[in-house]
């Protein structure tokens, strides 16, 4: 429902209809439609699965697993939440919060550079730039663009900021 | 108003109210709310400023230029537009539009390379997720982050895209 009419048009009464319950259970189970929200778009950013012992892997891990869970789920919560998160400041507290205690300092950790926090949030936001062009705005060259084709061009780039002396 | 309360929620009768005129003669000037905003988020992506006959400064033009055109204006027509096309399938049709006809045939062809217009997209990409995470959702590591050290770490990278034989 969320992803369907956006989370400022939801209503627990329509989402309660959808889901064949009464509109009182789902208000005693999850409470407000903030915390329905909370509940119905969390994530666990995988990065025990990203991070490598060698950066060169790590780099390419975050790059083609999030190509790759964008074009598997346009509609998964991460992309619920990037979406709303953009004209709901709820949502958007939600992700910033999520992303800098998840993400950040995990990835950061694993950059030898006095600049690893900055180097780590321009990297990941990067990719939601692409991500979000290709598979939300649908911008033509993105959309139908091999995904082969953005990781070759792409990768590097991240690399140079994920692993900086990778190039030494 | 678009700005304020977004796409969805803004009634032609509020935005009427708020510049004191009558709602009939908002219809007659503009319309539908559809023709309204696409005046009211109206600007020209100003190319003519950006490429220079050397690609390094064309680089250089496009990134500082976009940094600084968000910082000087969060609410600008090219902020509420993108902010706005996440969640209104009108709008992201505008934006999808005019980015493509205004900016990438002009940006690629500055670009010697086989994939030239997939480069100008996702350089195009790269820079709407920063400054969207800067400026919209207001991330803490990019929104604090002095400008000069984003430019430092993001214009070498749009220049890999933009031009691939700078490094040769």
């Amino acid at each position: 429902m969320f992803a369907e009419v956006g989370y400022e048009r939801a209503t627990i009464r329509a989402i309660a209809a959808a889901a064949d319950v009464d509109k009182s259970s789902v208000i005693q189970h999850f409470g407000t439609k903030q915390e329905l929200f909370r509940e119905a778009v969390h994530w666990d950013i995988p990065l025990a699965e990203i991070i490598a012992d060698d950066p060169t892997t790590t780099t390419d891990n975050l790059v083609r697993g999030m190509l790759a869970a964008w074009a598997a789920d346009p509609n998964s919560p991460m992309a619920v939440l990037l979406r709303t998160s953009m004209t709901s400041e709820d949502a958007a507290e939600i992700l910033r919060t999520r992303i800098t205690a998840q993400y950040l300092a995990t990835m950061a950790a694993t950059i030898e550079a006095p600049d690893a926090r900055l180097r780590a949030a321009l990297a990941g936001a990067m990719l939601m730039g692409i991500v979000s062009q290709r598979h939300i705005l649908k911008m033509p060259d993105l959309e139908h663009a091999d995904i082969e084709d953005i990781l070759r061009l792409i990768t590097p780039l991240v690399s140079t900021l994920l692993d900086p002396h990778s190039g030494e």
